[in-house]
């Protein structure tokens, strides 16, 4: 059957978030005062084609470190839907 | 108090994403047949000041119709800890 998996990716904890830096500065200049910080990541979905929860799993998590992610500053968490 | 909120954002249903189908080919190349469909989305986290949980998914709701999120082709979810 075929996995509906999600992958979340974050910049490590140290590493500078340039982006996430832009986007609270725009938010606070268009008056949102009462946030205190903001992380900009990505949010890949995957279908898989596996027979189980586990597997399908496994199978993201090797592409998260074949392409997906750069493990040198960043870090990710997959769920599979129905695990 | 500071509340933690996720905010996953993904191009609408009928947008073609021409990311996700450079990854889905990249990954296929690489030998992970098992891979049916990719979508590229964009993963936030804030960080809000707010008494309640349900006052901070509000704000976080502002800020994407604000600035983090193009309406025209994009949905989002948000989720926040505690909640």
């Amino acid at each position: 059957m075929v996995h509906h998996v999600h992958v979340f990716i974050q910049l490590k904890d140290g590493v500078l978030d340039i982006q996430g830096k832009a986007v609270a500065h725009s938010l606070l200049s268009l008056g949102h005062s009462s946030l205190q910080s903001v992380k900009v990541g990505k949010y890949i979905q995957l279908w898989i084609e596996s027979e189980t929860a586990a597997s399908a799993k496994e199978q993201a998590s090797a592409m998260c470190d074949d392409l997906l992610v750069n493990g040198i500053i960043e870090q990710f968490r997959i769920e599979v839907e129905g695990e």
